[in-house]
């Protein structure tokens, strides 16, 4: 049983370093960008607050889990804006890599049960997984809307982005709550652009 | 649903303000103190990895939404340091009205729950608020150690003070848990002072 504590507080020390991961929006006062831990934190109370909105097929407890966990492969792998032009297939390869170092700290059970979370939240095909990704790509909206434009100016970007990028894999999540966040979003870019 | 969801953003981007609330205890590499935000979300995954330390009755879901939800009062009522003095009463009557005032953001259904979670979670007489508020006792303690001392130094504090005010808690609802940890800080003390 200590063995397995020790494993246990191991992963815990570990994924602290996750509060120092910076990503592209800003918290809500624009005085700094927002880090991946208390994003973590914020998509889960938008799970837990947003349940109703969820298909019946949905199991919010797994949800939160999964939003819980999806973005410690940070650690290793940082962080990619959905905006920045990227090499998807490489920064996959170090995110599983990270997959491995990072869960595989856990007592083996938990490491593969938590391995296999991350990948069904990545694989974004389960009811969970598609509810979980909604509300992720959601939340930056409102963090870049609160403070007027935040990424969406440092990476130019359109409403016909937003659309192509978030709107179709929210809608396939959370219809109801598209139609509400893009209604609140869409007269930015028809002002600014 | 429109206004439901209206209320429902309202409190969700009124809550973005727990990442600028520091806390006595700095993050993992010293840099900065913690916030409250990226502190919800770390103790949720102390429930999520410490739940087979648990008792059989806890409930560990209801744990990390008691979790994520426990420190929403401190955006009006601020952080009060376990090793601070300060008038107790004043400051639950400060944290009551903040609970009012965050959770009444929410459609009223939601408002309710989320007060009497975190009611609960203040009482800790529950099963699984005496988990949570182990978990919540816990985490300082190992920051402080990652960091040599933390706010151990700043409230110059003493592991008998630590067993008087962390240890009969955490002995409470996570005896396991209380003897690995204590392992870990007490050498800390011997050295030291």
């Amino acid at each position: 049983m200590t063995d397995r504590l020790s494993s246990q507080f191991a992963f815990l020390d570990e994924i602290d370093r996750l509060k120092a991961i910076e990503r592209a929006t800003p918290i809500g006062d624009n005085s700094r960008p927002e880090n991946s831990a208390e994003h973590s934190w914020h998509i889960a109370m938008y799970a837990l607050v947003l349940a109703d909105h969820a298909g019946p097929e949905v199991d919010i407890s797994r949800v939160i889990k999964m939003l819980l966990l999806h973005d410690i492969v940070e650690i290793d792998a940082g962080d990619m804006p959905i905006h920045m032009a990227h090499d998807a297939e490489a920064h996959a390869a170090k995110e599983a890599a990270a997959a491995e170092r990072l869960f595989g700290l856990l007592p083996a059970d938990q490491a593969a049960e938590f391995r296999a979370i991350w990948t069904e939240f990545e694989a974004a095909e389960s009811a969970d997984a598609v509810f979980a990704k909604s509300l992720d790509r959601v939340q930056p909206l409102l963090q870049n809307l609160a403070v007027g434009g935040g990424s969406w100016i440092d990476y130019n970007v359109t409403m016909d982005q937003i659309d192509t990028r978030v709107g179709v894999k929210v809608n396939r999540g959370a219809p109801r709550i598209w139609q509400f966040v893009r209604a609140r979003v869409a007269p930015f870019f028809s002002a600014s652009r």
